[in-house]
């Protein structure tokens, strides 16, 4: 049987944070004299009452298995949803329900897909929850949870297997909790660091807020209706170092804290992601030189920013892609699909997973040629256990069937296969922008209310790497064995 | 060490079979007092010779590995497309050799995309051998010189297994030999049912020789500007039939034949393909009656008859599908990749490695949900050996990154993301056409050399379902340990 009762308390302790949250746009909202604070005001007060009576009755027993794991980390982020849509309505900025759900949803998941065409309308608290959204987001709010709330030991791994993206080869620190808090200290302290720079570049204090909050979750809700387009390149460039950043294996930062720098420069994710990195912006820097007006630095300074924000899965953007020639498009579609390290902010299929892959076919490649020889895969000089070659290979199967299904059903719509199969690809990989109607110029209002649900559960699905969503619908889950 | 004495002598009996092979052409000419018949009977004459000269030295030794097998396929399916390609080059009608072998590549493999802009001005005896070349292609070559040539006995499985398309769980026959006859048999007597029914239905004889090669192969190669749109809907039924037909599990057959009607309806992999194809053309029947003029019936028999040819990989048509919209083309792209059953004449991924590929899903799943639950994966009331489900794993891999590397190749050629998205799809799943410029009305003449090469490669690669193609081209094949 399930163990509804640590469910119902954990989920108590999501809401009640969230009331803590919303007390952040209330402020901005006071400092901006605007009326739509009102409504954080009244949803904080809301959520801490509420969270306060459910958290009063403790769990009877804190005995948590997997089942439990997937399920309280897909309703969590469901609720943490629902609440957070709340002041957008209420606000009447973003009156229909389902667009505020979309919108928050996009935000929590650090998507940034926007049904918003004039996004400059919105009142500064709007502004900066949906850029705060981004950074609850890409923390992952189970997991602060329980950093802060020592449950039962070592069995809230679970949690943290669920909410965490990527495959997880190695293990960081023994202690989970030691593990989070470093995490958060990296989190808090990069962010901030972004947040000065941004102002020292003589960005707005507002706009660097926000835009710190919108990169550090690898989110890419913009307060302008360019996107970044209209800042310095100055500004352009910093972002573009910490989309990079903020994808990076932050096991990388351990290491180099710690001053195992050959650890650190060892990690094989983390090298691929910066020669993917790296070389995709050189090859679009020339494919637009080659086929274009402008000269090659200029372009690869929008080359290198539109590689980051795309395989970090930020989103943001500086000029229309969408323009771009073929070539070029056709990286940033297949980036898409990489996205960042694991163990990073980002989403997409992550970098170590391609790593798995291509070592597991080189492997069987090899072995139908010398049938007799037995090789190890190997990630850092260390043994990729077998369960997670295979639950990899599970993910794979898995992602393209959501991916598949969302598309049909998209389809529906009769827009046009391109934007159809980017808008798909833009939600579960937590990009945001995709190409034609849902490029960086365009928005996702124009889907259906049904296209638009099916869009969000590819942003839960996509942030939650799939297997929670998936189990929340399983009848098997449900049965009482 | 590589045994090559023994793949030599192979290919010389691949040389004179295409020599005898070419014949029929030759004699296709003769009925039609064609000039374009010398170059068939040439090529036949010189085919035949250096075939001979090539045979007489019987190899050393018969030793024969996978590495072995991998190699013959690979370079047997390179040599006789190169050889094919000949008489249409020397014929004047294909004057480019990249174009000819295109075409004839995309015959071999059952493709069916074209370089022509108008087929119907070939003459006769080409447009023979282009159809001709699908069923050569269908039935496998070397599988049939093994049939009729037998060399180190149960080694030669080696080949069978390279050339064979789709993982195979169960055996069918314990003798290779038996087994491919079993198999000729009735590949020959369904192609001659076909062309003795399209006959009674009033197709000129002509014609209807090259389409019972085109169905049979499940290529696609049509003799008609309109592929089969021309024809009476009769004959058009009579081909929607077939090319599914052919695209069952020939095992299905074999169980038939020796009255296990049990085990032959006991097939998944079929019962799915039936499943797959009948709801595909109800939903496209339906989706089109709602948005257009025609009344149901009609779209039903184009419905039936395009998902027919996509999933059969066949590749032919009756109507310009890239008109139809979004949610009937989305199907039709999805359809691309299930591709026919394993063991049939088609392409694709196959409907057997999706069966292994959700119910390895579904079983991880479940073990998320209880860990200490253990399975076995069926197929048949059959446990699938786990060497398949990783072989599966690895094909889908390899047959992404081969996906991926190509779109990128082809989009330097800068055509839209469609025509470069589905000429891939089109040439790796063995279709033939795609949607938009190298849709139904459309051809690949447009795209570069090189571009043309990549779709060649890409071509051998989903006819091998790939391996024999990368083992090909790994350097770790040509060394000598």
């Amino acid at each position: 049987m399930m163990n509804r009762s640590i469910i119902t308390y954990i989920l108590g302790w999501v809401i009640r944070l969230e009331g803590f949250f919303m007390l952040l746009p209330a402020l901005v909202a006071l400092c901006y004299q605007e009326k739509a604070g009102w409504s954080y005001l009244l949803c904080s007060i809301i959520c801490l009452i509420l969270g306060w009576i459910v958290v009063r009755k403790k769990p009877a027993n804190t005995i948590f298995y997997a089942r439990e794991g997937f399920v309280t980390v897909a309703l969590s982020w469901i609720i943490l949803s629902i609440i957070g849509a709340l002041p957008l309505v209420i606000s009447q900025e973003i009156p229909s329900m389902t667009d505020a759900l979309f919108e928050i949803i996009s935000g929590f998941t650090t998507t940034g897909a926007s049904i918003l065409a004039d996004v400059e309308s919105l009142s500064h608290c709007n502004l900066l929850w949906r850029a705060f959204s981004h950074w609850i987001g890409g923390m992952g709010v189970l997991v602060f949870i329980l950093a802060v709330l020592p449950l039962a030991g070592g069995q809230s791994m679970y949690i943290m297997k669920a909410e965490s993206p990527g495959p997880s080869v190695g293990k960081l620190v023994p202690k989970l909790q030691k593990t989070a808090f470093f995490l958060y200290a990296v989190y808090f302290a990069m962010t901030l660091l972004l947040f000065i720079i941004l102002i020292i570049a003589r960005m707005p204090v507002f706009d660097a807020l926000c835009t710190a909050f919108a990169t550090a979750g690898t989110g890419g809700f913009g307060i302008k209706a360019d996107s970044i387009a209209s800042y310095s390149p100055m500004i352009q460039g910093i972002i573009t170092l910490f989309m990079f950043l903020f994808g990076v294996n932050f096991n990388f930062y351990f290491f180099l804290f710690v001053r195992q720098l050959k650890d650190a420069f060892k990690m094989e994710e983390v090298r691929w992601y910066f020669i993917l990195f790296a070389s995709s912006a050189l090859f679009i820097a020339l494919n637009l030189t080659l086929t274009g007006n402008n000269h090659f630095i200029y372009n690869l300074h929008h080359a290198a920013f539109q590689v980051s924000t795309i395989m970090t899965t930020t989103g943001f953007a500086t000029v229309d892609f969408n323009l771009w020639p073929s070539f070029s498009k056709g990286i940033l579609v297949l980036l898409m699909f990489v996205g960042a390290c694991a163990g990073s902010t980002g989403g997409g299929i992550k970098v170590s997973r391609f790593l798995i892959y291509f070592k597991a076919a080189k492997k069987e490649l090899a072995h139908l040629i010398h049938p007799r020889s037995i090789k190890i895969l190997r990630l850092d000089e260390k043994a990729i256990p077998h369960e997670v070659v295979r639950s990899a290979n599970i993910f794979l199967v898995t992602y393209l069937a959501i991916f598949a299904g969302s598309i049909l059903l998209i389809s529906l719509d009769n827009f046009d296969l391109v934007t159809t199969f980017t808008a798909v690809a833009a939600t579960l990989n937590n990009i945001g922008p995709g190409l034609e109607l849902v490029g960086p110029a365009g928005n996702f209002a124009m889907f259906s209310t049904f296209s638009k649900y099916v869009l969000m559960f590819d942003m839960l699905a996509g942030r939650l790497e799939i297997f929670p969503m998936l189990l929340l619908f399983s009848p098997a889950t449900w049965r009482k064995h």
